[in-house]
């Protein structure tokens, strides 16, 4: 019978999905894979990682999604509130870089806790 | 500069987020998320995992998150649906284990592929 008895945090405070028994662990984890179950968020974190340095400029994120850049802005704010990517803006432009750290501590937070034999 | 050419399959088929540049491909990376991505659902597969076997009966998975059996069994199906759990029926009830090959799938989809220098 294998127990998690504690939250293991991970970098960005990101606990364990299979060891995250409070409402408010179980909130945390939720908020950020509810920003990536969505295939348009999905396509511009892909965009984004595909693009020069690893970054990507939002006007040229909008003609490869079909969408509006006030559709592709919304987008990127539910991803930039979820601490998935990082948001620097440059002049007339809002640049977009994939947050690593979040990236990580999702999937560890994925990672299911085996016994050790 | 990074350009991911190829979809990376994982175990049972979740391709990378940062290397998924088609509609169908983001959909079915997002389908898993979009499963994760409640509050509830993450109670339950922290539930799943800590119960004796890693496995848990519906009928012990109600009271803690304090929702009907038709709200709870409707968020299992879900989670079935996006293969994150096993259902095996027993006499009356359905129990639920961890489908721990898309837990780490999923996980997988996450990683953020470096450049390597």
């Amino acid at each position: 019978m294998s127990l998690p008895t504690t939250i293991e945090a991970t970098a960005c405070c990101v606990p364990r999905v299979t060891a995250a028994p409070t409402v408010e662990d179980a909130e945390r984890v939720a908020r950020v894979f509810k920003a990536l179950g969505d295939p348009t968020r999905v396509r511009l974190l892909s965009l984004i990682a595909a693009g020069a340095g690893g970054e990507a400029c939002i006007c040229d994120l909008t003609e490869p999604v079909g969408l509006s850049q006030g559709t592709v802005s919304h987008h990127m704010k539910l991803l930039a509130d979820a601490g998935l990517v990082t948001r620097e803006q440059r002049g007339k432009w809002a640049y977009f870089s994939l947050n690593a750290d979040t990236m990580d501590a999702a999937a560890d937070a994925l990672r299911v806790a085996a016994p050790r034999s």
